[in-house]
């Protein structure tokens, strides 16, 4: 009998924003599998640590920092190949992802690669979204309120016309794109309105009004946007 | 010295994806305040009832199911001033909130109401975005792709554009807009990509292709709608 693949979304970063389902199945894991960033730290991995069995077996996948595809692609190749190769052997696998599996998540790649061969469960997290709402103290949407999420890396026009047509928007992935969405959010007159939250929910958290965003902002970086509360309050 | 109000997450439904942040907060309890329908039953406290502590005292705030304002003002305004009361007298007050608190959650009601006033700290939850897109095993938004989360209610003019606009696109609160949202996707092209999830996480959720749809829809049902993958795969 084949092993199930898990998905498991270990939230954004604090061990307590583990799902109890999550924390069970790592709990109770054999084969573990996780991405690292070029052979480095993983943080999925740290984020899950403390849940981990002592003899576990772990499956690491060294994705390679690059904007190129063939590296990348190559490792996810290689991951789940390892990972098929447990699951035909009656193993079960739990891989870890930051935040959520499906959402800006690498296990994607992996989904991708297995989901028509074995049985794979996702288990959901709590995204940097509302982990990043939380810390900021920022209702994200109420009633008929529409969101708007958008990767940081896009195009200076592109953003500009989403954020412009867009109630709360939420910018992923700030890193480096920083110095262009300040020049965009202020070019709409928003910077008033926006917050940059950094590493939400790690001990290294900052929370701050945009207008005093540090020069250089880290990958796990994000930017909010409300246009005012809803009035019915 | 004052107690704290914690406006808790408690994800889609399934008590098993509440985070252990949560699961350690409602435990420790001893006052805990939760809305419902119309004085029936709360999905909240239905969701958390294997962590409340016996012995714990319970707030209910019966609000009123009506699109009129004053009603549910009023039910939020009784609720913020009991849960003030408790606060004032130095408890802390953990209140119970289906998904995540500032994502579509009646506790941006209180919060509004209590915030300036008392210490308030909120745990994300897992949203039903996540939780449906894990069931459906449909991926929201990898790489540089865009996410727009809508509530059914919108004019349909105003749902057509968006969705038109956009690439993944949640529709939350189906309920009794499921003709008109159908009408929208179909007039757009859109139905064989569009997937229908009731009540995801629970027993008796459901997961069926747009076209398949039963014709009544409950409240908690969504329409996630993806427009091809990402061909970086």
């Amino acid at each position: 009998m084949r092993g199930t693949l898990y998905g498991i979304g270990l939230g954004p970063g604090d061990p307590e924003l583990i799902t109890l389902k999550a924390a069970r199945l790592i709990e109770e894991a054999s084969v573990i599998a996780y991405p690292t960033l070029a052979g480095g730290d993983s943080f999925a991995r740290a984020i899950a640590q403390d849940l981990i069995p002592i003899g576990a077996r772990e499956i690491r996948m060294d994705v390679p920092m690059t904007t190129e595809r063939a590296p990348a692609q190559a490792a996810y190749d290689t991951g789940a190949a390892e990972i098929a190769t447990a699951l035909e052997a009656g193993e079960d696998v739990v891989c870890l992802c930051e935040g959520d599996p499906f959402f800006y998540g690498s296990f994607m790649y992996l989904h991708a690669r297995l989901a028509e061969k074995f049985t794979v469960e996702i288990i959901p997290g709590v995204t940097s979204v509302t982990a990043c709402a939380a810390r900021a103290a920022m209702p994200l949407a109420a009633r008929n309120e529409r969101l708007t999420v958008l990767p940081g890396p896009l195009p200076e026009d592109e953003l500009r016309s989403r954020i412009e047509g867009a109630e709360s928007v939420v910018i992923m992935k700030v890193g480096r794109h920083l110095p262009k969405l300040r020049a965009v959010i202020d070019g709409l007159g928003l910077t008033d309105q926006a917050t940059y939250v950094e590493r939400a929910s790690l001990p290294e958290e900052r929370v701050l009004p945009l207008a005093q965003a540090p020069e250089k902002a880290p990958y796990f970086s994000m930017i909010l946007i409300t246009k005012g509360a809803d009035p019915w309050l």
